[in-house]
């Protein structure tokens, strides 16, 4: 981390807390994508998200929390419970947190008279509650819909609470928020940059890194994994956007450096794209001919724009009979090694891409269970087999016993863009 | 909701707290599904969460979270920085959290090395530190990774940690804690359960059981919408799980009821098992030839185990030539009509039924965008073709221009398995 102790961080950055209000948040029934959005665009403000809190529609909870996030933290920002209905109890927990008494505010009320006017409806009654705030607040605007927000002074906090409708949230947060917010911010901005990394195994990984990922370092690494993806993150605060962006270039050349060719992108960027890249630079197409992922590997490929222009097509011959019939597998091969082997992997690789007429074929077989393992055969066990001009390379994967079939199947998608990343990596350089 | 004040809330529910870790959580970059996931499977326990609270990797505010939740909650539920690299802190701040030291677990280490030596590995020695536990902690073995679990009293709270990895988090949680926490639960419960709905519009469905979503009724009944298919959420509050199974099984009937045909499964349940049910019921089988979609009904199908039973195969034809050359398109319908019209989609259908020896082929052709559209046929144009025994129905569908790569893919992947969905049912009824 950047830094050593509570105390120099709350030196050196803005603070701020984010509040998630809602009863179906709490419990899990809505999944909340309010926090982090705002934390991302408080991180652009330069403003460091300390901690997210998620409580119900009580009103004890609410107060209690507002409350203690003004004496932490810099910036609040708050969602949800600015609603007409009677579980809305964010402006009244608002007046209890400060002592303040609820008022009605003329020009909210005329706002959303306003609202419902140009619907072409009256405002209903049950909507006048929504006019009022704090005796001690400011109104927020909500260009498009009824729940202004309010704005406040808690304990050492500036306050901003807006409704919990992400596209009200949003544009309430873009027109108002952030314009106040970038000039409370004390100069300091943070940016982070993410490296997407395959084929390094998480603790060799951060082996080869782990000097930089020592705590109080600037900028600060860290490392997540999920199915054979590992993400290596950065964050650099500086004091302006260009110097927070030069050490992140310098920590992203130093860890490329280290971790070569398991690099494949950066931030949203997936193996698929950045397989993609490569075939349009190289002028070449792939194709699939699958099994156990029963059209993953192509599904995967097709969810980049442009893949047309490399994606052929693809088999999945989930029945055996079909690996005769559409790709060409011999029954004798089937019968005497079964479909999940070597030799079958091979030829579905090397008749897919003569049959559809491709640079290069992936092919997998596999069994992504819970059940048809057995001792020789496990679940798990996975045959990935690559064809192209050098020849055809065939590989044997175990996805562990105690991976369900969900992440066996998404492992083995990995796996065979990996491989097909790497021998284009590699004919890159040696062809 | 069934409380009117916090101190009900206190007296009649066992509570828990959330706690999520991690600084890519707090900074935003990834978005927390941990615990959402969490908050449901405790009010499955009966037990109600009451706050999650997400924290950066520090050591700080970890240790201050946890004692705090150990004030407030009956039940703590942490994900995260259980790893094997230095930013994993977890460990460290529940052991500085209970005034303990952290010691080796000698069977923890055991598993470890034995996970490792599944995969044919040597246990790096980084890994070691995985097996540290505080003292006075138990530890809950991870079926599926190298991040054994920790379980220790802290404050009034039995404090559970677990890695951050959804899979082994959830695989954990159902296999050692829900069992634990099912006998500290008191009194009253709340039960869930979503009904999942595709052929009528939201506001349709909504119409429909408007009565039932009045507020401050138990059951209470609430929609949520994505992408085509609409979930209908009860929850139940009641003394006893037998009661609240009563009051959903009521909510329930009276839904189904008013939704007919639209209500496709319950909870988890996805389209594609709810089609492969019908499709092993009367012995059937399916295959798709798929072109925008990449493969991704196939994926969907044989998402489901088992699905071998009814799936044949599939085939992607991304180039426009492998529709003439492995699905037998003829090229001069793809000169005359284009790629993404009726005659190719219902030739596509027919002739993969045909090839692929199956009951039933699902064929799709259209423009996923963002480019490719033009005024006649716009981004997010789908033919979408049922062969089967009756006969052949292509249906035209349009999801939008502003809808984007991933959403209208999804959609048509939804919209296919619909079509095949109502002719299964059809079938049922007049055949």
């Amino acid at each position: 981390m950047a830094d050593a102790t509570g105390d120099q961080f709350t030196e050196r950055f803005t603070l701020a807390e984010v509040l998630s209000i809602g009863t179906e948040l709490a419990l899990g029934q809505s999944l909340d994508t309010n926090a982090a959005w705002i934390a991302q665009r408080l991180a652009a403000c330069g403003i460091r998200c300390r901690r997210h809190l998620t409580v119900p529609d009580e009103i004890e909870l609410i107060r209690d929390a507002l409350v203690t996030a003004g004496r932490a933290a810099d910036v609040i920002v708050a969602t949800g419970g600015l609603g007409p209905t009677a579980d809305d109890l964010t402006r009244q927990a608002l007046a209890e947190a400060t002592g303040s008494t609820l008022i009605e505010d003329a020009t909210a009320l005329a706002q959303i008279r306003e609202f419902f006017r140009r619907r072409g409806r009256e405002m209903p009654e049950r909507n006048r509650v929504q006019a009022l705030r704090p005796e001690c607040a400011r109104i927020i605007e909500n260009p498009c819909g009824t729940a202004p927000g309010v704005q406040l002074q808690l304990g050492r906090a500036q306050c901003f609470a807006l409704p919990g409708v992400p596209s009200e949230m949003r544009a309430m947060f873009e027109r108002d928020v952030a314009p106040r917010l970038r000039s409370v911010a004390g100069g300091s901005v943070i940016r982070s940059r993410i490296l997407q990394t395959i084929g390094l195994p998480e603790s060799e990984l951060g082996a080869r890194i782990a000097d930089l990922m020592t705590r109080g370092r600037n900028p600060e690494v860290g490392t997540t994994a999920e199915l054979g993806v590992i993400g290596v993150r950065i964050n650099a605060t500086a004091d302006s956007p260009a110097a927070a962006d030069s050490l992140l270039d310098e920590a992203e050349r130093e860890i490329r450096g280290r971790l070569g060719d398991a690099v494949f992108g950066q931030d949203d960027d997936t193996l698929a794209a950045a397989v993609g890249r490569l075939l349009v630079k190289r002028g070449a197409t792939v194709c699939t001919a699958e099994s156990c992922t029963g059209g993953m590997i192509g599904a995967a490929l097709t969810d980049v724009a442009g893949s047309s222009r490399y994606f052929r097509g693809a088999v999945v011959a989930y029945a055996d009979e079909l690996k005769t019939a559409a790709l060409g597998v011999s029954p004798e091969s089937l019968r005497r090694f079964g479909a999940v082997s070597e030799p079958v992997a091979r030829a579905m690789a090397e008749n897919a891409r003569s049959r559809l007429h491709a640079t290069y074929a992936l092919a997998v077989t596999g069994i992504a269970g819970p059940t048809g393992g057995d001792a020789e055969k496990p679940v798990g066990l996975v045959y990935l087999a690559l064809a192209g001009p050098r020849g055809t390379v065939v590989r044997e994967h175990r996805f562990g016993e105690d991976s369900d079939r969900y992440a066996i199947r998404v492992r083995t998608v990995r796996a065979a863009l990996a491989a097909l990343r790497l021998e284009l990596l590699h004919e890159r350089t040696t062809g």
